[in-house]
């Protein structure tokens, strides 16, 4: 971590997940009148509890009481601590509709992340660009690895192949990966590995709508 | 929530998410040795601390000491507690690469969820059906809401139309949105908003790495 989260000590994980969706708000928010910003304005605005939002910017930047924090400054610290991670760049294996979808995502730009390729083993997108990056087979996975220093590796697969995509992964050098595969991995302790689950992502929501109810 | 909730209490967020994880693995162990199975082989075999995984099956279903769990008994509770919600139906908005993804994507069916329709103004795909579900024009979307009674709403538009289509959804009765736009959505308090955002799996995937090295 940089010298922001040295001296604010680790973040929160709930905190971490929040960062983008304040990150989205203060790029909205462009007139003058938001040149400085209040943590009750954006819990207000953003329908969050006051304390919430004071605590997650206190995490990240120092604002002064009753002056509220500079928006410039806000959004460049929370780019900076989203993209602060010195493993920047990734590579994404399965270039189906959700590995598509995520070689043309814009939000990685915003955090210094970067998808430099994809690998699939489908003759029709083998060889193919996509916004900029080529689809290389995935024979080429492990040299293209080594030769690029990659240390992120993204499973978009369909279940049944995740395992073996993750193995390729891991003795190529990857160290962590994101599997969006509904698919239990085994992978080396030293290797880390996130799991996308779309569906507990729907089962959260509902459990959130409940509570209001 | 149903008898299970009550009888153990809400379910932290965190083991929440971690539910599909055991579901999976717990899938995929079919030999007759894992008929019952203890926390301590879970957490061994899944990587995770054992007092995580004991805490985290003990919000979901009672084992006893030195037994362990019943798998079966696991695997029904787990798919009880995530399909548990009573607003298992959605719709979908955005049927580009990410919205053709989330409409053929194994996992929701697992946990009672189901997308019934999706939405798109695009001609190439209105009037397509994808994995069974046709896809509508948007102008289609408060009918099909009011007549299916769904309280569910997925964006999967672009950043710049995602604003609308939420206010489409709230009009039409939606309650939950699960937004994956990056974008921040404006709606009304009573509409829970949930954000899932790449970029963010991604750099929180980068500081796991970070504190393992």
């Amino acid at each position: 971590m940089d010298e922001n989260q040295r001296t604010h000590g680790p973040i929160p994980r709930t905190t971490m997940e929040r960062l983008p969706g304040y990150l989205n708000f203060l790029r909205m928010k462009t007139g003058p009148e938001y040149e400085r910003i209040s943590s009750t304005v954006i819990a207000q605005e953003m329908n969050l509890s006051a304390i919430t939002v004071r605590k997650d910017l206190a995490c990240i930047a120092s604002g002064r009481p009753r002056v509220g924090h500079r928006r410039e400054e806000l959004i460049e610290r929370i780019t900076e601590v989203l993209g602060s991670g010195e493993c920047s760049t990734a590579v994404l294996v399965g270039v189906g509709n959700l590995g598509h979808a995520l070689m043309c995502y814009k939000g990685f730009e915003h955090y210094g992340m970067q998808i430099l390729a994809g690998f699939d083993v489908d003759s029709r997108v083998v060889g193919s660009e996509i916004n900029g990056k080529t689809v290389y087979h995935i024979n080429n996975l492990y040299s293209f690895i080594q030769k690029n220093g990659t240390s992120i590796g993204i499973i978009a697969v369909p279940a049944p192949c995740a395992q073996e995509v993750c193995d390729r992964m891991v003795a190529a050098g990857i160290r962590g990966i994101l599997n969006f595969a509904p698919a239990h991995l085994r992978a080396p302790a030293n290797v880390v590995v996130r799991h996308e689950d779309f569906a507990v992502s729907l089962a959260l929501l509902a459990v959130s709508m409940e509570k209001q109810s």
